[in-house]
């Protein structure tokens, strides 16, 4: 079994897949985890999604998000503090983006903040 | 706006679409965020995971799990504590999962183990 843990070495790798996961410094660091259900009405979603994205990356304490989707939508964003989260929530343009949210793009959701205790990275 | 926070209601609602969410108690409560980048070689992992999936359900503390799949994997298992998931990673059926896991399904994963601090939920 070919077996390397990457630990602080894949932090600063660049190569594929790693720059596919979000590039967190050592824990403790906080998470966002955002759980979706559809409702059946995207209009302008895509639009609103991409511009987040690019909002996000500018905020204070924005580490990275990974995301995918299914059944179900999950997408984890990574910060540094609590404190960065809650300006991030607040933000003028994206509490517009989750008004939308709310009255249109989902079904329903969950939020949950998460301290990060411990991670691991593993790369063949 | 139509907008219903659901607090503990939902964690008691066996409707469509909250139960496609973990019925995770009030926080705290514990996450393992699994990101994945599979690899070319899938053999035998949908029996495996599936096993998984069963198996996970039966350990002491296990609370629900969430999972998406786009150009990488994201699965979030929920937990009442510590000791639980170290447990569960050190179960001998799971411990072989994770073998080959490493040798043969995932081109690289990253583990998070994190303290859910609050959490939201929201249906229409």
């Amino acid at each position: 079994m070919l077996l390397r843990r990457v630990g602080d070495a894949c932090r600063q790798d660049d190569g594929v897949p790693m720059n596919k996961f979000a590039n967190t410094p050592q824990p403790p660091y906080y998470a966002v985890i955002f759980t979706t259900v559809k409702s059946e009405n995207q209009a302008g979603y895509e639009e609103m999604n991409a511009r987040m994205f690019e909002l996000a990356q500018k905020q204070k304490g924005y580490l990275g998000i990974e995301s995918a989707r299914g059944e179900i939508g999950l997408s984890v964003t990574y910060w540094e503090t609590l404190d960065d989260i809650a300006n991030w929530r607040n933000h003028a343009e994206h509490l517009l983006a989750q008004a939308e949210g709310y009255s249109t793009w989902y079904q329903a959701f969950a939020t949950r903040v998460c301290r990060v205790e411990r991670d691991n990275f593993y790369q063949k």
